[in-house]
């Protein structure tokens, strides 16, 4: 297996987890570390891996379905780093209703002796497109 | 210098060029092939050099000031490729008015011979928290 399957392997395991809110498959693809950093969307940074467990765990609570799907975008590994780009469907409350969202996310894993692991995840949301300006206007940067 | 300083150097380089709407700036410190990712607040990812350069152009053509500050949460380097994570302060036209937005900031960079470029640029809102729900239930995962 090259290092991109081993890292589209990991990946596809952390969307398994994540959809089977399935903790403890969670907390193994993690760095266990103060390192550690997750972006759910909307949100500021939660940092370090308590904060990030105690996040998923709460989560894993609702009673929601979670992510539908992701379409990988680019993979690229380099040395001991790697990350993987996609498009996300997911099921969010809003006010209160269940409703398909569109999010893109920034998943960056580290080799850590032969395993990849998740160091880094940065999902945000994908907004509907302004009705009256051009796109760059209304988003600057 | 370190390598974490070199790559904090470019972080800071490429904040300049944004808020001082340098295009020439800017094009020096990405990667310039298809690999280059750039994700803008609430927009999809436009892959390659060719469209991330066409949507710096166009939002440096606005009136408006650009990104204020940024605060850097995150630095990591390993071998050839490094991220910095920060919290970013920036003016967003909301509605056709100016308005200062939190966004939070993944960015990317290879070491391409002896110089770091950015390859992969992800920054998304902070949106304002959810008033009735508790968090995690409010932005699922």
């Amino acid at each position: 297996m090259s290092d991109t399957q081993a890292v589209l392997a990991i990946n596809q395991a952390f969307y398994r987890a994540f959809q089977q809110k399935d903790l403890q498959a969670m907390s193994l693809l993690w760095v266990q570390s103060s390192n550690a950093i997750c972006v759910h969307p909307g949100r500021p940074a939660l940092q370090g891996w308590e904060q990030i467990r105690l996040i998923w765990e709460q989560i894993f609570r609702t009673p929601d379905p979670l992510p539908l799907e992701n379409d990988v975008i680019a993979v690229e590994v380099n040395g001991n780093m790697a990350y993987v780009i996609q498009a996300e469907k997911m099921v969010q409350q809003i006010q209160g209703r269940p409703m398909t969202a569109q999010s893109i996310a920034t998943n960056i894993f580290e080799r850590v002796t032969t395993t990849w692991l998740l160091v880094h995840r940065h999902s945000s949301p994908i907004l509907p497109p302004p009705s009256n300006q051009a796109m760059p206007n209304q988003m600057g940067g």
